[in-house]
């Protein structure tokens, strides 16, 4: 259920609250923005993250700061969002982006032993699946030197936009080309790391 | 020069502070992450934007919430992400990502008259340079329903990550493939929209 803050207002026939929808761009998505509040007021950051159940997982060093005040249960908000298309319409007004976000509210709790080492493990297999099989795995030091936080997704919602630009109707015999360019974000061949280096 | 809050704590070597590194990073990117506080904690949003000299702007709905929080002069922190590579290590906990980010600091400012229609025609020729000769402009209405706001890159930093793994040395002899896989955004073919649609 959307609560009051994660009503998507703006545009509001893009929100979508069901969590495959929300789900689903977590787990394409490689980096989040994360907000916390300090003294001074917001401070947003971007990190990698991944998603285990219906939890947001952060991680980074223990000395990171931002993730320290996330940790001690600080109220933070976290975005998500996919570029799919740059929307070109007649009308400067009407031009736009089709996206996929994600939005959530919550308080983080810290990951410790095997939940801690779990998530760590599943960030990387995000990156590239089946890559815990052959990579070393952390020492309880390498651990200890990095701080886990899980926020919920139980106040999240998403926001999607897709297909053409929706110009107004006097608008649409305008001698103006009209629609969409793709985004994509496509890996490139590997580069291998110089042996030894 | 860097101040207390954009100073580059975690991994300090990444850090950079001159306007060309900044504003290189702002003129590629297509979206930032707005964050601001509200009664209940920070919120954070994306948005497209566009660089102005040494401003930030971005737009949107008059009756966009989180825009009339940053109109109102609150702070705002911004961030801003191009995402270059996944990096594999040979160790798990020496997993990264190749990326260049921007963060800034600052309290909006309101942008009125041929400064907000030159802001709004800078972000259409952002997606398409020569589009706002093609577009149909914006009249007054559509003016008047469009808050534009000027976010200051004073207290702007940006941190960058390049090249390869930086395994342990221990770990360079391990036999375990490493390097980075390349992330690009990439221009699909355009989709025209049907005619009359």
């Amino acid at each position: 259920m959307p609560t009051d803050r994660t009503t998507v207002r703006r545009r509001a026939h893009r929100g979508r609250y069901d969590r495959a929808t929300v789900h689903a761009v977590l787990d394409e998505a490689l980096v989040c923005h994360l907000a916390v509040a300090d003294e001074h007021g917001p401070v947003v950051l971007p990190t990698g993250f991944v998603r285990l159940g219906d939890e947001l997982v952060v991680h980074g060093s223990s000395a990171n700061r931002l993730l320290q005040l996330a940790a001690e249960g600080r109220p933070v908000c976290v975005a998500v969002t996919l570029l799919d298309g740059l929307v070109l319409a007649r009308s400067a007004f009407a031009h736009s982006m089709n996206y996929r976000s994600v939005v959530a509210f919550g308080r983080g709790r810290v990951l410790e032993g095997d939940e801690k080492a779990e998530a760590l493990a599943a960030f990387v297999e995000k990156m590239v699946p089946g890559r815990t099989a052959v990579a070393r795995p952390p020492t309880a030091q390498e651990l200890a030197a990095t701080l886990v936080v899980a926020l919920p997704l139980d106040e999240a919602s998403a926001k999607v936009r897709t297909g053409p630009p929706t110009d107004k109707e006097e608008d649409l015999a305008l001698d103006v080309w009209a629609g969409v360019i793709p985004l994509e974000v496509v890996r490139g061949r590997p580069v291998s790391a110089e042996a030894g280096a």
